[in-house]
């Protein structure tokens, strides 16, 4: 908890001086007044978490922790377990969706297994901080333990750090793990009390038997373990995943560094609710990509006061919404460091 | 005349038995079926334009067509007319918003000169195809001859076909206009029937004086003029553009050599309305890329049953809105011709 603790006293508030001054930038620009509507709000967050007048996106890195779900075993998932594992040597291979969408953005794939319960091959490609061989079934007992889940945390923060050495200038969430949302409809309950029925998707693609089943066994797991809102370790260890646990570390490191963090679907916004529950100055570090078609990530983002950038309809998780918003988050910093002002284009400002 | 029906005549549906192929590649790919949502249904509409089950999207190009309006002799604009032909020098130098975003795609931008109401420097990379010097005050005369509509429509075929011998697998549509939203709102109304209050906003920036003021100029214009929504020609040469003009040739010439068009904002909407009435077939060859502020813009959506991919309360035009519609399109190919299938790489299929 150390070391939780350590990285949440390094969060503080974004730079509103610099936003300020990015606002008087931005209207300088050969463009009507505030003509690139949200890309010019996103360019004064991104100035304002990195506390630069002239941010740079060069180093993208998008993480994709994968982790296995005890609570498959009450066949809450369209897929079979296997294919955690599966889509771990997929991402190694560069053959998954977020492979594809990470090279159109140039962002590099951090893939780290976080429990996934089977050993993986070693390639030195993986970060292995195996928390445990899956969690627990919680619709039985908890999903970890107490110490589990801030070493989850902690596992999240190092493959941060260790990445950010590297160089780090923007960073995307993303998760593979049959099963997680589940845990990430079982988190999203706990904070925001809505009830399971409104946050409860198809996930990869459940029938409407197979979606009953998940909101009863998602209710049982709540009513059983009992999580408590006020004290999201709690919500994590009860009904939580190991990867949902990395990515909250992931997030609350990246704030501690200054890094925006581009939040990707449902089971990242799950892990967003963690770390805002951690230290809520983390959600001004926070872009939310785009609106997943699991309900529950809408709840998420109302929640947070997240607007999404994109509503495609997607739910393929990995990160390849962020991806895409981070995509995005680039495009909106080249417009305002790479434009010409009026004065430098010789270009008429609007009548008085 | 005769070159706008050839051109028609070369237009067919997009190809139903490709999109069929590509709905089962889809299936193959590692990934719930049906999860990429938005970027899956781009990558069959992209498909069934160009009739290649792997398309690619290496030529980009974005058509920057600007002219000036006569109209903006009654103060429909918050920015002086000179900005037009100013812009156009900013889009020769890079230094625009759409030179930015264009190049964060990968794309090239075109740039023409359809009717600046001044003879622009003699520039290389400038085509000019000048229709006459700004349109006619469209609230005291039709704002064009239906030889110069006619032309002008003719000059856009002209831009693309010369443009299509160097390669292009996509184009957006963008444009450069003091005073073209004015024409914009104009023609909406004229095929649409809706309001003209409901379909006019602030342009570049009016206040609520110069709001109304546009509205009412916009009425007497429709009064005086009585453009025939059963004659697109007629529409344009009434209240139209000559680079509205230019950008509907270049939908219908992008159409009729099978490649996606992705249109930008509410001028480029205009164009699309235009091109529609011509051939209604062009529609299948549209990608809306976004839905501007301007709030005519979804009327045209609406009307023309396309959906956006965006939603960023862009409201800049030169095809900047386009410039990001591409990159996701090109994302979208990417998923769909770069990613493993499940029997490539060894991942399991959906629980029976």
């Amino acid at each position: 908890m150390k070391r939780i603790n350590k990285i949440t006293g390094n969060i503080s508030g974004i730079d509103a001086a610099i936003i300020k001054k990015t606002q008087e930038r931005l209207d300088n620009l050969t463009k009507p007044l505030g003509s690139l509507g949200r890309l010019e709000e996103l360019a004064k967050q991104i100035c304002g978490i990195t506390a630069k007048v002239i941010p740079q996106l060069k180093n993208k890195v998008i993480f994709t922790l994968a982790s296995d779900h005890g609570v498959t075993d009450e066949g809450v998932s369209a897929y079979p377990k296997e294919v955690t594992a599966q889509m771990v040597y997929n991402f190694l291979n560069g053959g998954a969706g977020i492979n594809v969408l990470a090279n159109h953005v140039g962002a590099r794939v951090v893939v780290a297994d976080m429990g996934v319960c089977v050993d993986l091959k070693p390639d030195p490609r993986l970060l292995v901080k195996k928390i445990n061989y899956g969690t627990k079934n919680m619709s039985r007992e908890p999903a970890m333990t107490r110490e589990e889940a801030i070493e989850s945390i902690c596992a999240g923060i190092e493959i941060f750090e260790n990445e950010y050495r590297k160089g780090i200038d923007i960073i995307g969430t993303g998760e593979m793990g049959i099963g997680n949302t589940t845990s990430a409809s079982a988190i999203t309950a706990s904070f925001t009390k809505k009830p399971v029925e409104e946050i409860t998707g198809r996930g990869a693609g459940l029938d409407d038997k197979g979606l009953n089943s998940k909101i009863n066994i998602i209710k049982k797991s709540l009513v059983l373990n009992n999580p408590d809102p006020t004290d999201a370790i709690d919500v994590l260890s009860k009904v939580g995943g190991f990867e949902i646990g990395g990515l909250a570390g992931i997030i609350l490191a990246a704030a501690a560094n200054r890094v925006p963090v581009v939040i990707d679907g449902f089971i990242s916004g799950a892990a967003a609710l963690i770390a805002y529950h951690i230290e809520p100055k983390v959600k001004e570090y926070m872009i939310a990509a785009h609106c997943s078609v699991e309900s529950g990530h809408r709840i998420i983002l109302n929640y947070l006061g997240l607007k999404p950038l994109l509503d495609l309809d997607l739910r393929l998780g990995e990160g390849t919404g962020g991806a895409l918003g981070i995509g995005l988050a680039d495009a909106a910093v080249k417009t305002l460091t790479q434009m010409a002002t009026f004065k430098g284009a010789n270009v008429s400002e609007k009548n008085k």
